[in-house]
């Protein structure tokens, strides 16, 4: 089975910026125990600042891979591109954020991407993209 | 441990109303599996129509148990109160729905109690109730 | 042939308060008219300020009753929980009002319910009882 | 007693235009169902697709007919001048509609004539006519 | 000189319709004063309830007029044709109102024509209208 | 003389929950230290977390009572019904707030039962009960 | 080949009112240019400043007609009664704009007719009117 | 005859700032003329760029004058103050204003005295003036 | 012990303009009740209908009173520049209003003032200020 | 003569992706048959998912080519980058969507790049194209 | 070379108010610093509460001075009078903040008067006004 | 000292497009005068049109810079991404615009990003920049 995380803007600096809003840990650290912890699933990652490489991304794997966790940082309340990216693809796409979105700014409410996803997780922290690995097992 | 199951409005209807939406087992069904899941955790539940008795509730489990699942239901989107309930507590609340709100009507897009909540669980059928449970065990 | 009519918050009050607005015949006096113009037709009524006793009574008759007639007062233009009890049952339901609600807030002119009833009857005092028993008549 | 049916704008391709939406019978063969089942009552009718003409035929009836029941169609969402035509007479009116315009676009839920209206009847098709010169018998 | 008065829908039913309003004198009584009073001027006027048919007349004296005083009435606050009737022309146009419409709804607040006029004066009850007789002689 | 002081959802917590906001005394204390100051007067009390049954307690109270002091808590903000029960009763009506609602949140700003109340007394603590008695001996 | 070309209010002065927007050529010599380069297929012509005059030729020839190519000049922004119109025809309509409307008020942004029309083709001048003939064709 | 004419702020600087939208003439040499035409009349004048200096001036003679014109400036499109004023006092109050705010920026388009006022001139330039004298004195 | 009540714009004409909102009792025979009434305390009085002059006033007193007792009129809806005034000073501020602002137009329902004040008292008639002198005491 | 087409994010799954939208034809096939068709223009073509790469090629050509044919996707409608390229440069741009835009979500209704275009053709499948070059001929 | 630093509501008091947001020194103070470090330049300094006493100074000096740096204070977010006084002066006028107005609350975020300043500066402290007189001098 | 100027979409176009807007000068030319002016300062440039390469060069420079002069160009008034990473790192941004942009189209006056930087600068064509610079200085 395989699933590929996708990470949006700034993602790149998670253990650096913002630590009491998104922890200390960076996302490689976490993605280790994360393939530890389902040794049977090849679980790959990608992550990019540039709105049209994640949806290259979404392209490249989108037809073959079980299963998308995507976190698109900023580009989920904005991007119709992405949006479009998951609707044109067959994989099914799990929303994820660190952060409890919607105790933050009124724009981070909206995303415009959840209608075209399997489904959201947000709020657990890191562990957010562990049950979204458990939400596509369980499908 | 302790984790309180809490559903709103018309949730008894599950297996009943709108098999389209919300699948076809009624919630008692799926509850006997998943305690069967988590023998170690003490799973209890409870339904009402009643707006001003969930909040009942929650105050009577909201100071001593490990973790409340809450699917509001409709009032997920208009109970103030409810939101107001759930930050008066202590114990952690995740807040769950088994449809994909944000592919229905515009105004399930909004959560009254999404900013008062641990998180937001979305979009996996019953399946959402589980991967709150997870949540709450990675606490 | 079985016909629920159920009333919403204050119309209890019905002959009592704001009789300018809504009259001054207390719903009883009128049921007992309506029940003797139509003796073929078993006409139950209930009445509570609830929000969820009336999904409850909407689910306990919505499954057997050939139709029902609500005037769901305040509620119409806030619930979505009922809006959704509507959705899930199978009797018809006709939406009413003693009142032109249209003559009068503007948060009156939006229903919540509407688009899962039957249809609209609006403006005729306590006759628009009878026009919808009639509409569901006709069905 | 008179009472004149007044249609707007598409209503002469009732039979003809989507009949998912507005049923198979024209209006004509409609109103010879509805004047032999009324017959003590003179019921006329008049249809146009001019805004303007609407305006003048509530000009001429709306002194000395017992009631009229008007199904403006699309003007019924747009129309201050037949709002004002309306507000302007002394024949009581009924606003109808055949479909449940509140399921339809959300333009539609609004009407600029409900509020100078004696009431509104909507969503029962061809039936709501009858139960609008019911609702006038009544008076 | 010559100056039209164009009336639109409703305002053939001044001095009949809604009195507290618009006062009790028919605007053909109000027209014989005015003439009388400017005898130099030929003042023509014209009254219809279709849209259409007052563009018409826009476009018909609006190349050879000297003024035009325009009381479009409810098509003031909806209707872009005749706004955009008016910038086409190259006669000045003058609107009125006879009661003071910011008094009165919302809607009534808003003109579409206003932009394209070279003034508006509303308020002055029947007086309006030779206030902007006045305004074109000016001129 | 007969006041009545109604509490709505959560208010039950007080002194319990969140208490920057509202402090550390329970109602209950508070409540008798109110009573003994004005020995004259027959102060009765009521809280109940269920909207319904705050309109059960209005309608009961409404033709007989001098005065209601009322803090609807969060159902301030959204119920409809509330208002019209305070619409539809004789006995005048203060809402009260504890804390300054219009530092808290934008939803907070708005009050649903304001406009049919006798007057509003907001930010003073517990003291706001005291003031809105004294505002009904004064009456 | 039948295809009935509409234009709507003010169209009639094409070439004589604002020339810096629309040109200088009337809409009738233009329509000789268009006829002659399209020997083989009958364009028909009609235009009126009445909203109802257009559903009227709709209806006509929507039922028999290839195609339809309409200006509806402003009605395009606010005639919900032509766009029903539209979608109760069956032959297919093109929407046309002599200038880019998205460069002009933005009210004129917004077409109530688009929903309904085959597709739209704005901007191009009277060549817009060709590019529609064109796309007609191409059916 | 008494006749106040009030004038808002920077409307000193008439004939010195923005000679394209509001001519060339200052306004003291327009009085001159204005008290010429109507020698029987007093036509006192008052400007201030101060808002309370306007609410002053309109408590001054508003209990006395038998009318007031009033240009109140950009105070016209935010002053609720100077609305309550002219609301609190006896004599009629013309709004008038030199340009067509209607053609200007969209904030302009919205008075909020108006609806306290006895009715509207705008565009006329400082005909303007003249004209609300000739309302007042029809009155 | 010092308190200033300061009232803003319009409220010289206590007693004199729109006796049914605001009563026939002038300000000043009402304050020498008010200071009989508390004759401890040093109530001291000031009214200006100038924005920047009630600002100085709360800058004058603001360092060194016990309380303000302000009722800003029309400026509470509009002000941002006495919000900040209010916001700079030390001594608490109580907000007061002589009718039921929530009872009148819509723009009196929101407050610029309300967030930076202690708390908010309105619709108890003049007693209102004497409810906020208490509220002061109470401190 | 050189006409350059441009298409945005996910234009390249053409042919793959919601073929109920789009069709089943990639691009590559469509752009043969339209070089074919005009063998005398150099017709060019480009895609990109990334919104400044979009950018980069509109300044590449935008200064030397007749004529730009784009589809900006999903960026039509967020994209005040691609708006401000277009009207940075010399060469006319053609907008089209294959899609009848309007038929679709509300926020595909509103281009932020139409304005800055020479026109619009949308809703032609991938004939939009040819009459965006049918259009850029006949300038 | 004349430079008039005008300062609006509230400024007087910097220094001494909320001076997490304003700092501790007095303007004053800083005036003299920035008088020395332009020995050259003629720098005058103007201060009042009244907006109409601020529209007065800019009157005064705007069509003999060389530049003007304002901080209108909340004046800025609420004032068309003093917008329009800017617009209809010639001296070219800087608009500057203390603090950065986009952090703070939203009304904080527009500004009535930018659009008829030369610039903006915003954000930089009291360093605001010298970035304010280097702009100038650079022109 | 270290800063780094870093200019958004299009405006590698400066010198080139829209010069009664923009000028006509380089940025190269201008960023030369501008390193000479400051010869201590190491001022380094970057430009890209495309959103995630600026988020590139902002997380690269912003953990060691002094100071960034950031003009993201149309960016500024979408891009919550940009907004994030301005946010995320330590180095200090000032937000520049060579135009003052509040003249201009309604959505730039808002900006995504101001609320995370120092400060903002806009309107003083090129020598923006160097205030920019003056203003990190004065740190």
């Amino acid at each position: 089975m395989n699933i590929q995380i996708i990470n949006g803007p700034n993602l790149n600096l998670l253990g650096v910026r913002e630590k009491s809003i998104y922890g200390d840990t960076g996302f490689e650290t976490y993605l280790k125990e994360l393939q530890a912890r389902y040794p049977d699933i090849n679980i790959t990652y990608y992550q990019s600042n540039v709105e049209g490489e994640l949806i290259n991304k979404l392209h490249e794997v989108g037809f073959s891979y079980d299963g998308i966790v995507m976190n698109a940082g900023a580009y989920t309340h904005t991007s119709v591109a992405i949006a479009d990216a998951i609707a044109g693809i067959n994989t099914p796409v799990v929303e994820v954020h660190i952060s409890n979105v919607y105790k933050r700014e009124e724009f981070r409410h909206q995303s415009m991407l959840a209608r075209n996803c399997k489904g959201v997780i947000a709020g657990f922290g890191l562990d957010s993209y562990r049950l979204a690995v458990e939400s596509l097992l369980a499908k």
